[in-house]
């Protein structure tokens, strides 16, 4: 039943991404005109989409990979190297987003980072930068000891979450700040009247608010996780890997202790 | 040294809240004119300074009631009481702070609740409420049966958590929009000119993000949480009550188990 749960939580959080994802693209090509890469507005509009995409969405997928129960059993390399990857395609994509709006801004003399919307921005993708260096040396590298990865953990996995929260904070104040500037245009209908694009543009930020509350939900507060050494609860689940019944290829099944081994 | 960094940590949130709150007063007094309540914008002044307060520092520290060493001993109704009074006092403030803009809006004739700020802050007023009164409902009235209580726990932290994160992307989102709007004005230096209000207020909104942070650390992180009958980890830290060098009342000593008991 938890495995079946499980995959529940991922079918749900896969097709809130894409809409988020889809939505964003969808709100610049109808209502903004569109992408290009020279410098204009139309560069602009890889921002938004580049920026959910890769903080949010990718972001978010890459930080549930221990929670996959087939990343329970066997050597744990594989998983934090995949966990590694994810990331690292997140954080080029998060990079590219930040070129299209330095390149449009520079390109059209606007100033930089003189918003709260872009100072908390430059600030999140900062902390990823630490934490996915910080990560890859403590973590993925082998010069480590097991006292100074156990020490680092938590922090790790607190920073992993609270990057997505301030993610989610940057994306609404980007959206609604998009909406201002918009507004300000002759021709515009005020956002004040709630024109279709307004509505639109308000719900994809409502959909990633969602889908950032149910990857944190899956982090924190699910039975999905990884059982570690010296850690174990009544109700924890441990998975074995047992043929399990269509479509899930193996079973969760609750024990009553677990071995230490080589977890971190 | 556990209790140390403990009440290290709440001087430091009990510092960085009081400076939310201040900074948020200072800039409605200092650049906006200062407070009423008779719909003029004045009134409107509250609202920045309400929400900050209710719904992240009153709302923060009501949530860190069961990591204070104190509430791990004796019965927990006690603190179970501080734990509903102090976040019933985050929601009437919340309420009053929500009060102050609709009177606002509705005497200057401005439309209520068309930005994705507004949707998204009236979402997390009334996520708090839900949870207030499941809350109260559940874990302080005495009918729920300890498996309900055991169910809903997780989600009533998780949910805790989220709402706060919420808040601050609402408070993000709201100074963000605020300072766009003043910027509109005319004889106000433009945003993008950065002048001495947009860097106060940008950095009033960054310590908001701090104060979050923080509380989020102590409640989901750090080593200080409550022990619960079914998780005991190795270095879960129990607390004795005896007596502790000056300014900490009492100790923190490692044990190795603790019985369950009166715990939900």
């Amino acid at each position: 039943m938890a495995s079946g749960w499980f995959y529940l939580s991922c079918l749900v959080l896969g097709s809130l991404g894409s809409m988020c994802i889809l939505f964003t693209v969808y709100w610049m090509q109808y209502w903004r005109g569109g992408f290009a890469w020279n410098g204009s507005i139309y560069m602009f509009n890889w921002h938004p989409v580049l920026m959910v995409a890769g903080m949010v969405v990718f972001y978010g997928g890459a930080s549930l990979v221990y929670r996959l129960p087939q990343s329970w059993v066997g050597p744990k390399l594989p998983w934090k190297l995949l966990h590694a990857a994810l990331h690292l395609m997140a954080f080029v994509l998060t990079v590219v987003g930040l070129v299209a709006v330095f390149t449009f801004h520079n390109h059209g003399r606007i100033a930089n980072l003189y918003t709260l919307h872009s100072w908390l921005g430059i600030t999140t993708v900062f902390l990823f930068a630490c934490q996915w260096f910080l990560g890859f040396a403590v973590f993925l590298l082998p010069w480590a000891s097991l006292w100074l990865r156990s020490l680092l953990k938590p922090i790790h996995v607190f920073f992993g979450a609270a990057i997505l929260s301030l993610s989610i904070a940057s994306v609404i104040s980007g959206i609604n700040e998009k909406l201002f500037f918009i507004s300000l245009k002759n021709g515009t209908r005020p956002y004040s009247s709630l024109p279709s694009e307004a509505v639109f543009a308000n719900s994809t930020g409502m959909l990633v608010v969602a889908f950032g509350l149910l990857v944190l939900y899956i982090l924190l507060a699910s039975s999905w996780k990884r059982p570690e050494p010296g850690i174990l609860t009544d109700r924890q689940l441990l998975l074995q890997l047992r043929p399990g019944s269509w479509p899930f290829p193996v079973t969760y099944m609750p024990v009553a202790s677990r071995q230490p081994c080589e977890s971190w």
